[in-house]
């Protein structure tokens, strides 16, 4: 093999190539091939990144000589000299992945000034004070960025020659006061470091590139792949780039500007400049900048040249450009053009516009727009300019997007009590469990101090589209004295308190939400989105309200129906407790009896909601404990109001403890314990669906579902307690209808005998969230101790909650649907964990070829567009 | 296809084949091929069993025809009809699986009575006295066994009628006295049935055979088959035979004999029969039999022809037979035979002499022994004698085998007290925790009250070769006020208590136990295992002690060394809590610098224990909060031991409170949230290892094993600080030794990607029972309340924390080997799971190509005689 390339001129490298010359570098080479001003430069590419880790964070020889040989042909272009007196040739270095990212090292600037050719400089710009203030910034950058060294001492230095000298501003020091701080800023360096400040550019380069490289892994950058999906092994590309100068006074500029307005996507050019200045001077905000309108006015002739270039990168590129550019003694240059980041609502109008404009095709547009921003448009938000001078107190997780806002409750019974009388609360709790499921219904937004993204809270708040911060570990919850204590301050019940769910920021304080609407491109591109995917959308729901919403949202089914959430409600609870602490068969069968008529008429409300929809209901799942108080004085409560002995109904409870509850005594476990509970769900479910068939003329399949079967012979001996009782149930009202059993896929073992679970289930539907904690061994509830431990150490990049993790969970998944159909060709396959919603997730599901997701409410219009982008990208035939 | 066969005559029927005719049809047919005296009969096969399963639990018609006409072929033989009066046709009906199996209906005596054969009898036998008592027996039984009616009523009337009679006994009832209560017994069966009591021989025929198919489900024979490994799909045969009489007056008699003493092993006809008598007579206990030896003088003749009989069928079946046989008028008759059971010891010494008489070669013999009975020989056991005469005050599970006495110690610390003071205590607790470890160690056994036989107890108790009873729900523990009560009574500290870990039973008194001793046989047969086996057999060992007690078992190496067990000692506890409750990293390394030592002398005793075999140090597992106390009380104690507030030492405990810690923050996560652990870990080992190896002139290569990986990365990660660390060490000291570094499997995801595992890995080490419980998702701390239910119901056939699943679990071993290997052709792979002393597990891990299993050290004579039988039967290329 001959020695593969690793450097390339902006006038070699490929346009298209944006895995090897990062998404800067090759738009560089696209705009230099499109005959656009671009200040020549050279492209490491991110193979030499990877060559670098692999090297053992070292660039080898070979690739030194190469970036040697194109900085040569660099120079000759620019008939300038690395560190020359007279005309010194000066380079920006600057970091260009595949995807934009944030937070690895940006720019570096200037890069070649040294004790010699700052006076090139200064000869060059007529300004030795903006030459020295180069050198002196220069160095403290490099100092910092690539050093690690000096930032607060040089700052300091700074400060006490600013006092020495009597003045308030940097820009009153003068050229001498900045050669002296120069002085001083080396010798620092020198003693800090035992060495020279590197003063050969060649040096300084090389320091520079690896820089860069090694940004690619600072904790910053690791957690933004994480949160975007960016695999680490794509490296980085560095941009090394002639420096021109927008500072040569006032014909020279520099600005930024997008070809549409990247908030509401108006088609409109968009953005701002300065004259004489550099670039981090129209970001430091010391100076105001002008409107790209008004270059009109100051200089026709670059401003229509650039509105022609803008024009031109946007037919090119087919999207919104985001551009950066410098006048250089009125010459335009550009130094860099992207696709721009827009808000959701942008995104979808610039969509709609592109192709209406016959820009792009609809599939195009579709692919345009990232499925999980649309999440910003389901959910009530802080209003922008209020929240923009607000100051968050604490910072919990993010658990689940939306802004609320209301006084504390400290409990459910209170949250659903104030609710009750028209207050608005945020219930705040240590951490929640299954019995605030009313309070959590009843509050305006969760606020908890434990758990991670896939805590109870976190989880449930997500379901119900609730907004919901979690585990915030700053606060003190003092639930018995209903206080909150935030940094010293104490919040009571009267307090407001309002919370992001999508920042995880805590305002201890009363700030409006709005209500998000949806507009009228949001429609377009579902319709298109429905039209192109092969996937069907269900919803996981529990009440008819959500229900409605989902379908609202487009939801084509119900995939995950909980029937426990529907026994936590005050009129259920007594009588499942009674059932829980029977002591035989017959006890359990009458308080069975009074919950029938309940969640029958649940089931009537669900099928109503939906319309001919198919609907799944999910058996009884939780560990029964979950159901009873665990505190003395609540049990004592409970024992006076069923009547019992304070010490027996503690027995009772006492033996419902488990050590692992999550592998405990529920799903299936409990209809085969106890089959008289999966007789009384099955009852309701049929009666209800010939309620529903008879009486008002629906044609309602109900499709039961058992939970957490690991053996064929689980599901056999429940199956046959759900058709012997249908049957009886049917006979006793004359009435045939059809229904389904099937099963969750939710234990590996399932996974692993799929071909003879098969045999007796009709349907499979992957709970992805049991799947991923067994497939690992990981508890959600507890994994976030040592989860965070796992991204900085780059163990994991993904949290495995909320993106399948399709190496092993998924590998599961696909034996269990080649088992299966092996089995039955035509099983009926869905998912319904938490990653149901989840886009990777969704294209792993429409490549294994599953029939439909099924997600929470809020995520259906999110889960329609991803299920389209993956069979664009793999139609399915 | 032709019609299939389901009724054979015993002529007809091929001896080889258990699987078809059961144990008892085949061995029927074989006497009968070999011209012994058999009364004739036909065998209906187990197909015919799972035939009627099949058709819902009924006998079809084609097999009903069958049965009618070998049953009229047989009549022919003998001469007599069903239901005559002349010469009744009479027969008994008797089950017979392919395995002896208990607890199902064994046999139905003269069927073929009504009220014209009886009479018939009456004449055949010159006794109606006689021939009515068969009646009203025949009637009582059938009614109880097939038609499941009248067992009390029955008894009840006989007791009326002796009353009334005036007699006590109920041979004092006269002919008549019969015929009355015959009258009564049918009529209350009509008044019951609705229907009389079936006269037509058929149709008893017919019932009767149902009722064995029947029985083949019934709970006891469900439980046996369970604890025998025995597949529910075999099905029973049941056997259809002409009555003989052994009760025709002083020339008949019935008997039952073993070919060698069942008990000893000793070649001597060992047995006993009764003269007039039917089979139930024998063991009824009414009359005393007389030994076997005394029909030589009461009938030379029939004798020694039974001698002949005996020796013929010992030298055929090529092992100790127990032969059942009758004598009707001096003509002798056989009715069955059967390898005997045996006692360990016997079973042993016979297959020892066999071998030596010639009969059988070295791998016959390894084959005749069930592994599982050894354990019998290696545990202490209460003396027999007294033993019988005791009476259980309860019953809890069989959790860990043995015998064990003592006064009763109601905590860890209070049983190492007493221990220290030299008396002999029994640990009572609620359940036990790893605190109470060494509080384990000084009991003679365990009892508690709580947990399944998986739980702690049980698994320690298992792993140290102590007594353990688990999970005994009678007894009432009071920890705090030091009392234990049983069925009202109260016990303290000062009264003693006996329990039988292979029985379960509980005795409220002092019971002497013996201690076993290995036979000279023992060790013949584990030399010709040794010679066999190709699996080496390591052991689970954690101290000195304990590998010291396996090497004596044979061990050839240790398999898994938990480290953590060291870590609970009293000296060593005070260092591990105050780790635990570091702030930072340096407090943490204080900490760990204590434990250093400690732990590296740990391991110098291990090595020395073990001369140069293998040993595999497990790197620490548990959960933290496992080593710190979670009463307030002890919290407030250790927190004034350690200088700390109750309420920061209370909070921290609180912190590492988990949901589920069994899926939380243990194993490798500990090491890679702590690295410093893993770091003092490896620096023991280490330096262990020079100590020996320079120092002794050892030559060990520590094989250290990483927990709980999931992700190549995580093993990548902590193998990196071991590796590090390693090597600092052998600098540090001059020395270089050769370690390995592997991993457990025992997380689903880790054998899903074992190929990647294995780039990292240099040995696997199936941990089953964690996979186990991920794989099924149960907890076994939790599992046992529930498991139960799955028995009862046939969902389990087995446990699976006991015997490995190998449709589920064994498919993931399989899948990592198969990758692992992919990767690592070589690599070395073990168990270290319980599974690893089953038998039948040990069988799967030879077939599937593990190069050792590890067991705990009392079970190490049992995996070398498994692993033996494994290769004999599917040789290792």
């Amino acid at each position: 093999m001959a020695n593969k390339k690793f450097v390339y001129l902006f006038m070699e490298a490929d346009g298209n190539n944006r895995a090897l010359f990062g998404g800067k570098g090759a738009n560089l080479a696209e705009m230099t091939r499109l005959g656009m001003p671009v200040p020549q430069g050279f492209t490491i590419t991110t193979e030499a990144c990877t060559q670098y880790y692999n090297d053992g964070e070292r660039i080898n020889d070979d690739i030194i000589a190469e970036i040697f040989q194109k900085l040569a042909e660099v120079e000759k272009m620019a008939g300038k000299k690395f560190g020359d007196k007279k005309n010194p040739f000066l380079v920006s270095v600057r970091s260009g992945s595949r995807a934009s990212m944030p937070g690895m090292m940006d720019t570096i600037l200037n890069l070649g000034l040294n004790d010699v050719s700052v006076e090139g400089l200064a000869e060059l710009t007529q300004d030795p004070r903006f030459a020295y203030d180069c050198y002196r910034r220069f160095i403290q950058m490099y100092s910092d960025v690539v050093i690690g060294v000096g930032k607060e001492a040089f700052g300091k230095m700074i400060d006490e020659l600013k006092a020495e000298k009597g003045v308030i501003l940097d820009t009153e020091l003068t050229a001498d006061d900045l050669k002296e701080l120069i002085a001083k800023f080396k010798a620092y360096f020198k003693a800090d470091q035992g060495i020279d400040f590197p003063q050969d550019p060649k040096d300084q380069l090389i320091g520079a590139v690896k820089a860069v490289f090694r940004s690619w892994n600072n904790p910053r950058a690791i957690v933004y792949r994480r949160m975007n999906d960016i695999p680490s092994d794509w490296g980085t590309a560095v941009n090394v780039q002639s420096m021109v100068f927008g500072n040569m006074g006032n014909t020279s500029g520099t600005g930024v500007a997008f070809t549409r307005n990247p908030s509401t996507g108006e088609k409109k050019l968009y953005g701002e400049y300065l004259m004489n200045a550099q670039g981090e001077d129209v970001v430091a905000g010391i100076r105001t900048p002008m409107s790209i309108d008004q270059l009109a006015e100051t200089n026709k002739e670059v401003y229509e040249q650039f509105v022609e270039i803008a024009r031109r990168l946007e037919d090119h590129y087919k999207d919104m450009q985001d551009m950066e550019f410098t006048i250089e003694r009125g010459k335009l240059y550009m130094l860099q053009t992207r696709n721009g980041k827009r808000t959701a609502r942008a995104a979808l109008k610039i969509a709609c516009d592109l192709v209406e404009e016959g820009m792009i095709s609809t599939d195009e547009a579709l692919l345009k727009i990232e499925p999980k921003q649309l999440d910003a448009l389901l959910h009530p938000t802080f209003d922008e300019k209020v929240i923009k001078k607000a100051k968050p107190v604490a910072k919990g997780l993010p658990a689940s997007p939306g802004a609320a806002c209301g006084k504390i409750a400290f409990s459910a019974e209170e949250a659903v009590e104030r609710a009750n009388k028209g207050e608005k609360v945020v219930l705040v709790r240590l951490e929640t469990s299954p019995e605030d499921i009313e309070g959590m219904y009843a509050a305006e937004g969760i606020l908890t101090a434990r758990g991670g993204m896939t805590s109870h809270a976190a989880v449930v708040a997500r379901g119900m589209g609730a907004c919901c911060v979690a585990g915030c570990q700053e606060l003190v919850v003092n639930e018995a004295e209903k206080k909150l204590i935030i940094g010293g301050k104490t919040y009571t019940q009267n307090d407001f308190i309002s919370i992001d769910g999508s920042t995880g920021n805590i305002y201890g304080e009363k700030i409006a939400t709005v209500n998000a609407t949806v507009s009228g491109e949001f429609a377009t591109i579902m319709k298109w989105a429905d039209h192109r995917r092969a996937l069907k959308i269900r919803t996981n729901a529990d009440t008819p309200n959500d229900a409605k919403q989902a379908v609202e949202f487009g939801a084509e089914g119900i995939g995950l129906c909980r029937t426990e959430h529907m026994f936590f409600a005050e009129d259920r609870i007594p009588a499942m407790r009674e059932m829980i602490v029977s002591k035989n068969e017959d006890e359990r069968r009458r308080a069975l009896n009074k919950l029938l008529p309940m969640q029958r008429a649940d089931f009537i409300g669900l099928y109503e909601a939906m319309g001919d929809r198919p609907v799944t209901i999910r058996f009884l799942d939780p560990p029964l404990h979950e159901f009873v108080p665990h505190k003395d004085s609540e049990i004592q409560a409970l024992a006076t109001e069923m009547g019992l002995k304070f010490e027996e109904l503690k027995k009772t409870i006492d033996e419902l403890h488990e050590m692992n509850p999550m592998l405990g005594h529920r799903g299936c476990r409990l209809s085969i314990t106890y089959p008289e509970i999966a007789e009384m769900q099955t009852q309701a479910v049929i009666e209800a669906a010939i309620e529903i068939n008879t009486k008002k003329g629906g044609n309602i399949v109900p499709e039961i579902m058992i939970p957490l079967i690991g053996d064929v012979k689980e599901l056999k001996y429940v199956k046959n307690v759900v058709t012997k009782t249908a049957e009886k149930v049917m006979a006793s009202h004359g009435v045939k209808i059809d229904f389904m059993v099937g099963t969750m896929i939710e234990i590996p073992r399932a996974a692993i005998t799929a071909d003879e679970i098969a045999q007796e289930a009709e349907f499979f539907s992957f709970g992805t969230n049991d799947l991923t904690q067994m497939t690992f061994g990981f508890s959600r509830d507890d994994a976030g101790k040592f989860l965070e431990e796992y991204y900085s150490r780059k163990i994991f990049e993904s949290d495995p909650f909320a993106k399948l993790d399709q190496t092993g969970v998924g590998k599961l998944v696909e034996l269990a649907i080649q088992n299966g159909k092996k089995t039955r060709p035509n099983i009926k396959l869905g998912i319904c964990g938490e990653h149901g919603g989840d886009p990777s997730t969704i294209e792993f599901c429409h490549n294994v070829g599953l029939n439909y997701v099924s997600c929470s409410p809020f995520r259906v219009p999110i889960a329609r567009l991803a299920a389209a982008q993956a069979n664009i990208k793999n139609p399915r035939k």
